[in-house]
């Protein structure tokens, strides 16, 4: 068994399991198969934070226990404790999956039949006490300050009373007017629209209007007559949606809305509560997406108090995670920003002072984990020292000092007790499926990590693939690219074998990771064991590599990724097993867009290829993302029409599979149905079909359905050529 | 070359052109292609009635003959006479096939960019009058006797004044009331929503309303961001629309809305004026379309002051046909009805007296084509003689006796001079491409015809397939089924050949005619060329075989039409140059029901498929067309079950390709999308594909794409398997 240690340059390390004799199926592999839940790594006990203890559990019991005696595990609740507790509740409930932890002081469990919410207090084995909760709320949010849940209703926005009665923060008669609820298209790291101030006696809630914008009209089938489905789809280069911020005050329940001004199709990001309950922050970036300013608002009269600073880049600005305040100094809270070049951290104060930075380098920081009960030392984790490989720091807030936290060469991650006291770290590797490790946040040096718990391999029984990691040059000749490399289990390098590259290649994502199994899909293995080398690389424009690694496909997406992927090629033809004559490529989304790159940018190389939910012509996605990536069409005339695959159609020579959902909210129809026709008038000839129902995604037991089929797509056109 | 006469068992009649060299591509053979207009039989000279007397034209010069001497023809315009006749008007024309004749006595000239329409008196080469026309006018009808059009514009109707001022017939605010258009969905013969009356004083015109009339949302994916298109769909057992019918008055500008009473959505069908313009005939049918009535409205009032005759039927009753009525004896109408189980003409009185039947037997009358200039005989035509051919004859209307005008063993068809006295005959026969004759319409025993034109075999350079004619029996074991067969060009009864079925098999059908090439279709050709033997035959349920024939499939459509089809399998399969592994099949809409039919219900025999709009279920089928043949989904429960093709898809094997239109308002889209459904969570795997723009049949040169298309199908699976 080797390790994988340090960069390298072009190495293979192979996962060699014991070959053995049972034969893995598609529903073993697919999400959605019938067995395929037997195969995510289990540990005997799920380990979770109850404030600063652990808490281990299984199906028939919780135990606590102190992190300085992590073996010395106590009952916390039984089945039968439940259904006692919850009896005097008049409710019959024995599942102790149905009780949440979340690291929170109290346990809680949500009945929505009953419509209540229970918290527990499990120490003292008692009901805390109960809110009501009805099952048609939707994106709740509870303050647990003031015992309060928000929550929306269409698109208006409602709070909770004790008693069960609910009061309208903002109901609006234009259906389009949309409170509470995600902007942006979730973009800039939003991922909700109520934010609690830090005592609960406020809460900033998101309004957007999207009355100006264009519908998308997706049609559903399974109705009686198909019934017409409209969605709001701001297209790039179109109008957008008009977000502002609304303060309401539960003492008074008036709302004030902040006074972000003008241009109105800006965007409003992170929001941030300053722990005084007076100001709140937001990161405001114009539409063309390269200028920030982080802005200070007095709640009181919505007024914009200070711009704290500001950033530009000609490409673009991407602020993805609100402020960290500090609690023990509440006029000071860090900063991430890829203003150097990679994603670091920065210690400010709320005058806009910059105190200090406290990281710095080539690499990204790819995570901020919390602070210490003492808040004098942050944990992050980087990929610093391997871009595939994630280790957990912690990094002095006053000398800017950072120690290594773990040290096994592999993909860790972390999440701090309730004061920061410890740490409770997850980690994997291509031949380590999941060990979870404790560790104390005042460690300075190298120690040794307890070992909580570790996941058999839930493979060991099966034949499996071979899978290797390794690097090589992208396009400009000097960059590192990594990939994953799968070859059969009965791999013969005297035989030659059909490849398929499996290819997402799009922002925001990083595929190729010394977890484990090297993060290989499990339709990659199903191909492999089919008797494919499956091959799957991240290309330039993917994440944790840097701003340059990753903006060098602003305004010409496609391009540099198709001249990286093809590296990739070249590595695999210099492969003396690999059959040049039989390379396909498979890939969804992003990666759709980059199978029909491929397809349509080296027709003599690929003989087949399966694209899903394709973007085919940029100017049909949507604004947040798009214009980033490509400014406006407008704008970037040249960029739009190079990179729209209808304009390759007739170079189509290789079998093509086009799949796409038509319920897709995200890549709209449209992109592969005018390719379609684009093909039609080229006289070129594509395959296609669709999954009636689905979004951009197949979900459920149809997903084993799509990848028998695009399974048997490569069979028939690839495998035997 | 031997000839194809009188009823047979099973015998075959091969066409064997010269093989020569040349051969024929998808653009010689499918409509849409560049060269395909080169394949369509050619005379040298168009031949048209000009009143009484023959006009010969071509693209230089139109000339005049007496019936009598059609030899000696005299010119009646030439190119440089058009150029002077339109300059007085100011217009410079010189295309003389802009001149319309259509049996006028005037011929027409409509200009669309000069908004006017000329009337031209050819034999004095004068403009007799023009009359203003604008090119946004839809549904145009004009009155010859006052010299009006009436015209729709969005769905209001117009009637044009003299001055090129327009008054309103209709406007109605709702857009979803309908005047002056074909309703019904243009069912029971119904082609257009203006009846003008005999002398002109009147017109009477539909009025539809859809208002409570189910929207089927089409979505046009090439507009900027795509576009919903909502249609009128009344699907089977669903809200029907409500049609009226009003009588304008020209003196007045009044309308009348006849009282057709209720229920609202019966059928009013085959508007016919009473000579004298005080009343009109409607055949009313109900919901159910088992019982008609035709009633005689008075204009005046809009009371009904007669019913005629009623007729019923348990599977239903199908009228098709306006009354004919005579213009010597004007209280006397010819009504056309398959009462006795086939189709005949009968002799009626405006009081409902049947004064005689006219024809009788069992065979249908398949055409009317009108009296002669004494209004002593009708002329018909009717394969009495063969189901696959057509004789014209003529039939006296005071003593029913029949006289053969035609002989010549093939399809012959006719037109009537403008007052009856000479016929236009137009034949063609498995080897012949097309004979133009003149036939008196006075002689009464066998005859020499005028030979006036004769068509050139369009493919007498190319080499060619062989193409029979045969019959077999039903699943039924007795009735006769007519099919046609071809062969390779180069076939060798010692080898073994694919075969491909090409099917219609739907009511409103006869594919199998003793016609120019037996009507094979360019793609069967193509298909034959490329070294498969074709195969097509009309089962029950198709046209022109009387009423049991055609109604056999009442209540359950697919079930009978397979049991036939698969007699013609068998058949095939005995012969022994068929390889009964290579079997596919082909249709289009009925033709892809049937098609999905096959495949579900014998996938053991079926290796390809190729359904194009196919029909899946039948409650996604509209009221007119699917309750006449299914009852409604409430009537009939376990009909609409057992040919709901999603309940067999988990029986799908062969390969099976699904082909829709995205703007299909025939056979929605719901049909084949639901059928991707069914098989996914049967997991079956059909394929698919979509011609984005496209209704119910691809047209243009997408046609060729699309026969290419299904071409490479069938190479890809069923040729070399």
């Amino acid at each position: 068994m080797k390790y994988f240690i340090g960069l390298f340059a072009c190495l293979f390390f192979e996962m060699n399991l014991m070959a053995q004799e049972k034969v893995l199926t598609v529903e073993d592999l697919i999400p959605g198969g019938k067995t395929y839940t037997n195969f995510t790594p289990k540990t005997t006990y799920k380990v979770q934070w109850y404030g600063d203890d652990l808490v281990f559990s299984d199906e028939n019991e919780i135990w606590i226990a102190n992190p300085q005696k992590p073996d010395e595990k106590k009952t916390l609740l039984t089945q039968s404790e439940l259904i006692t507790l919850l009896n005097e509740k008049d409710i019959n409930l024995n599942r102790l999956s149905f009780v949440s932890i979340e690291n929170q002081p109290f346990a809680t469990v949500f009945l929505p039949a009953k419509e209540k919410q229970f918290y527990l207090d499990l120490r003292n084995k008692t009901v805390a006490f109960e809110i009501p909760r009805k099952k048609d709320w939707a994106n709740t949010d509870f303050c647990s300050e003031n015992k309060r849940f928000v929550f929306t209703r269409e698109n208006n926005l409602y709070i909770s009373g004790t008693e069960g009665n609910t009061v309208a923060i903002a109901e609006d008669s234009n259906p389009y007017m949309v409170y509470g609820q995600a902007v942006h298209r979730n973009e800039f790291g939003i991922r909700k629209g109520t934010f609690w101030s830090p005592k609960g006696n406020f809460l900033a809630f998101y309004r957007m209007d999207e009355t100006m914008v264009g519908d998308y009209p997706l049609v559903d089938i399974f109705k009686r007559e198909a019934e017409l489905k409209n969605i709001k789809y701001p297209m790039a280069g179109m109008t957008s949606h008009e977000v502002i911020v609304g303060i309401y005050e539960l003492s008074t329940g008036k709302t004030t809305y902040l006074k972000t001004g003008e241009p109105k199709d800006h965007y409003l990001t992170n929001i941030s509560w300053d722990p005084n309950e007076k100001y709140i922050y937001i990161a405001e970036l114009n539409r063309e997406q390269n200028h920030l300013q982080l802005n200070q608002y007095d709640i009181t009269t919505g007024e914009k108090t200070r711009t704290l600073f500001e950033e530009h880049n000609d490409r673009y600005v991407e602020p993805e995670n609100p402020l960290l305040f500090l609690k023990k100094t509440p006029d000071q809270f860090i900063w991430q920003s890829k203003r150097s070049g990679y994603n670091h951290l920065y210690l400010y104060d709320t005058t806009g002072k910059l105190i200090r930075p406290l990281t710095s380098g080539n690499y990204d920081i790819t995570a901020a984990l919390g602070l210490d009960e003492d808040e004098k030392q942050i944990f992050v984790v980087s990929n610093e020292l391997n871009p595939i490989e994630f280790q957990v720091y912690k990094v002095n807030l006053k000398t800017a000092q950072k120690t290594q936290l773990t040290f096994e060469p592999g993909v860790h991650n972390a999440q701090l007790s309730l004061s920061g006291k410890y740490l409770l770290e997850r980690f994997s590797h291509l031949n380590t499926p999941l060990n979870i490790n404790l560790i104390s946040a005042a460690v300075s040096t190298k120690y040794k990590p307890v070992r909580l718990q570790t996941a058999e391999n839930p493979y060991k029984d099966y034949v499996f693939p071979k899978i290797s990691l390794g690097s090589l040059k992208a396009a400009d000749g000097k960059t590192d690219l990594y990939y994953h490399l799968i070859k059969p289990a009965d791999f013969d390098p005297d035989k030659k074998y059909p490849v398929v590259i499996y290819v997402y290649g799009g922002p925001h994502s990083q595929m190729i990771k010394n977890d484990w199994l090297a993060s290989a899909r499990g339709w990659s293995l199903y191909m492999a064991q089919k008797g494919y080398i499956v091959f799957s690389m991240d290309n330039r424009g993917t994440s944790n590599r840097g701003f340059e690694f990753e903006s060098v496909i602003h305004r010409q997406l496609g391009i540099t990724e198709t001249a990286d992927q093809m590296c990739g090629v070249k590595f695999l033809q210099s492969l003396p097993y690999v059959d040049k004559e039989r390379i396909g490529v498979h890939g969804w989304s992003y990666g759709g867009f980059m199978s029909t790159n491929l397809m349509l940018r080296h027709p003599e190389i690929f003989k087949v290829g399966v694209a899903g939910g394709p973007v085919i012509d940029w100017k049909y996605y949507e604004i947040m993302y798009g214009e980033r990536y490509m400014d406006a069409p407008q704008e970037n005339p040249d960029g739009y029409e190079q990179t729209n695959m209808n304009n390759l159609a007739g170079n189509l020579k290789g079998r093509f599979l086009i799949i796409h959902g038509d319920q897709d909210p995200t890549v709209v129809w449209q992109n592969s149905l005018s390719f379609l026709k684009a093909c039609i008038t080229a006289r070129t000839y594509p395959d296609y079909f669709v999954y009636p129902g689905h979004g951009h995604n197949m979900t459920g037991t149809d997903r084993v359905h799509l990848h028998e089929k695009i399974t048997r797509y490569f069979e028939d056109y690839l495998k035997y050529r």
